[in-house]
């Protein structure tokens, strides 16, 4: 196992940090990346660096490098390509060891470009500087110390999410999606044109790295697939890894080439690629994001025999589709599950997978029906539709303009706390069963925040928002409970 | 074509409404059901029924049918499925010819609901009566009545989308994705068991209904397929029809008789059919709302080939994957068209589709890409990745802590206005080419409603939230355009 070398940690974790080319023009990159670490509460000590100014947002601003009072962790370059092998130099003349350099107009930009990017690489590789770049949005750390250089003005919650990017945009598209879901994050890396670190380099770390729980990566092309073959593999045994790889249409591939200048390979190797290392090919942001919501709060599944409870014989028809299409299998219910299910329901109910709830079920009777499904030795994980409308209802009933008559608040009151019931419930399940259950529940539900959801997210159990959705990342995460099971 | 009879007009445009079964008891549905049509406004007149009950929610209530001052024009009914029959016995009495029966407990149920539903259905035939339900959900019809009488608590803007549903909660799970996309909702049907009234009736009214400018039809099975194709065919010849059929495998279909005790049919034959007819079929919820979004705000492309243009380079190479991966052409650019672009972008911008417009634009050049894009007699439509973003950076400005130094409010309000104008340029670009732009931003973009958001929706034009998403909607788009073209 390698470990991880100082100058590595210096990205995650700088007690100093300097931003080369800071401004106070909100025009330039230098103001804006400056700007947002401050707004983001960096722990550390922040030195902005520019022959020109004073100070730039009440914070003293340094001639060069090296009037700093001491030897920074790390070194942010946002200066103008032709400044930014000078900065190098003095950054190895202080002895600093890590670098982002944000400036673009490298080998994206054409044959003068390239030889500038090649000039720098040469330069850091021989002085043992690490460099992240060029031409990247900047990352964030947000554990221990809250740093979020970076162009987009996004404070993200802490938590257990680390992206490591070839588009700044797409990750900072990838940060924003899991935000909304409910999701931490730990790390979100911009790796430009990668001269020296790349994506290879940034999956072992936070492979290592003890507080990312799960890693994405946004990938157009790799230089070195067996490397990232043989790190996908040994990072996969002890967390889960999201790929989302681009360029995998002929058209997708001309136009990757003009973005990072890289070659983006042949698709259907990425693929039989990623599924031997146990990594989970996404579709698309939304899978990202779909995939990460359930790795994060639910269980590893060890088959894929599914049972489906919903509240709704519609959701539960596209739920049905969606699984086995997704290479679930809606699992036949075993004659005595039915004889169990049939004490608790009306007698016009499904009598089949999915258990269909349908109208007049007593009071309680759905805790024990997902309880009775989850029993089952059968049944691998179960798919949850259609809860928590009724605290959304015991809402709208205790706001309704009629809420004064008939004990109308009272009764919102008493739909609302079995939602939290259920909620709480759930979280129970899931820990006395160590098996998934994956709420579904549309997008307008989450919305309106009902103590359903509430609950839920409080004890770290987050939603999905259609059938699909649901199965598709239910599928995903049995696809990683199944290989973890074989390896 | 078949005119539409006035008892069909009762159930969408009714000057007078009956509750047979209305409650002042929110358990059941008969409270819920009047509560909601006095929560959507309902313009006409409306009469509850109970024998029991002087008056509910401060609404005079009549012991029957009969003593009502009036013969109205739709009786809503929700007593239990045993009493049902005497009810339209009654309303066969008074004349009336539009029923709606909420009640559950019919052929969902078994032996003897199918034989219940059977003897209502004979009755209705014989005596004209037309009928929706039983087992249904309610309906809304928002044009010109604003008649909400539907069991959830929902209260769409009035808009030109109508929904048929074989399911009520998918249904509802479609108004309200709708409703967050910002699409009005003209009328929603859940058809239930479609004892009478099927979903190709609705389907023929909804085509000829001057107020519908869009169908969705949530099918899990028709006893009928040819009336179905030759409906289809009719109607999108006049507006556009998306489909989402489910039941469509093997799971699907045996939870989908169950539910509604249709037949399903083969997936591959319904398939054929609805590409025939000229029907957009969804793949789930969010491709319903992604094709709506399109549909009701971009003109028809007559052909496949797609210029993109981007502010971000991974933008670009994900939506140029599922743009070739959805069947459209990334078309390559013309030499003139590279040398018009080349005036107005930075020497290193990517010159070729996706036009990557790279930083250091000029101020106006995105304006002017997109015009050139237009003005291009082989591109059909245009994509437009990450517009949008400088007008939520302005707010951000404006926001900050430091936002009295340096002129930033003043700055923020020249991101805000840049991207105001973008906006309105898009609106005069669509109707000046007539060709489709459809823009796409991250959702957490839209939720910030920043000034392009905001601009862009009140006039009409819908974003889509991926270049995924973004992509497929633009494919059914064309998909539409070609049919169109064809026929």
């Amino acid at each position: 196992m390698k470990v991880i070398p100082d100058d590595i940690i210096s990205f995650f974790n700088p007690q100093s940090l300097a931003i080369v080319g800071a401004s106070r023009n909100f025009r330039k990159w230098g103001a804006i990346i400056l700007h947002n670490t401050l707004l983001g509460g960096y722990q550390g000590r922040i030195y902005p660096v520019n022959p020109g100014e004073k100070d730039i947002f009440n914070v003293p601003v340094y001639p060069r490098l090296s009037d700093i009072p001491e030897i920074v962790d790390l070194v942010v370059i946002v200066v103008p390509a032709r400044n930014v092998m000078s900065v190098l130099e003095e950054v190895q003349q202080l002895g600093i060891r890590a670098c982002v350099v944000i400036t673009a107009g490298f080998s994206e930009t054409g044959e003068s470009g390239r030889k500038l990017e090649r000039e720098i690489a040469r330069f850091v590789k021989r002085h043992g500087i690490r460099l992240m770049g060029p031409n990247c949005m900047g990352l964030i750390s947000m554990i221990p110390q809250r740093l979020t250089v970076l162009m987009p003005a996004i404070v993200p919650e802490p938590g257990p999410v680390s992206i490591v990017s070839q588009s700044g945009n797409v990750g900072y598209s990838l940060v924003r999606a899991l935000t909304r879901r409910g999701l931490g994050i730990c790390r979100s890396i911009s790796s430009g044109n990668e001269a020296d670190l790349s994506t290879v380099d940034f999956l072992h770390y936070l492979g290592e790295d003890p507080e990312t729980e799960l890693i994405i990566s946004y990938i157009e092309g790799i230089d070195d697939g067996r490397a990232l073959l043989d790190t996908l593999k040994r990072v996969t045994r002890k967390k889960p890894v999201i790929v989302l790889k681009s360029g995998s249409t002929g058209a997708g591939a001309s136009a990757s080439a003009s973005h990072t200048g890289s070659m983006t390979g042949r698709d259907d190797v990425y693929s039989a690629a990623f599924s031997q290392t146990g990594a989970l090919r996404a579709r698309g942001i939304e899978e990202v994001e779909d995939f990460a919501t359930v790795l994060c709060s639910q269980p590893r599944p060890t088959g894929r025999r599914v049972g489906v409870l919903t509240l709704g014989g519609g959701w539960g028809v596209l739920a049905a589709d969606a699984l086995e299409r997704a290479g679930l299998e809606v699992v036949r219910l075993a004659s005595e599950t039915v004889a169990t299910l049939d004490t608790l329901l009306p007698p016009w109910w499904s009598r089949g997978n999915p258990v269909d709830t349908v109208a007049g079920m007593k009071e309680g009777a759905l805790f024990e029906c997902l309880k009775t499904l989850l029993a089952c030795e059968y049944i691998d994980s179960v798919m949850l539709l259609g809860v928590g409308y009724g605290s959304v209802r015991g809402s709208a009933i205790k706001n309704s303009p009629y809420s004064d008559l008939y004990e109308m608040k009272k009764l919102g009151d008493i739909f609302i706390k079995a939602d939290e019931e259920i909620a709480r419930g759930i979280t129970d399940l899931i820990k006395t069963f160590r098996k998934p259950i994956v709420p579904v529940v549309d997008q307008g539900i989450i919305d309106q925040r009902g103590s359903f959801v509430e609950a839920l997210q409080k004890n770290g159990i987050l939603l999905l928002t259609s059938p699909l959705r649901g199965a598709n990342a239910l599928a995903a995460l049995t696809r990683y409970g199944e290989y973890l099971s074989r390896i």
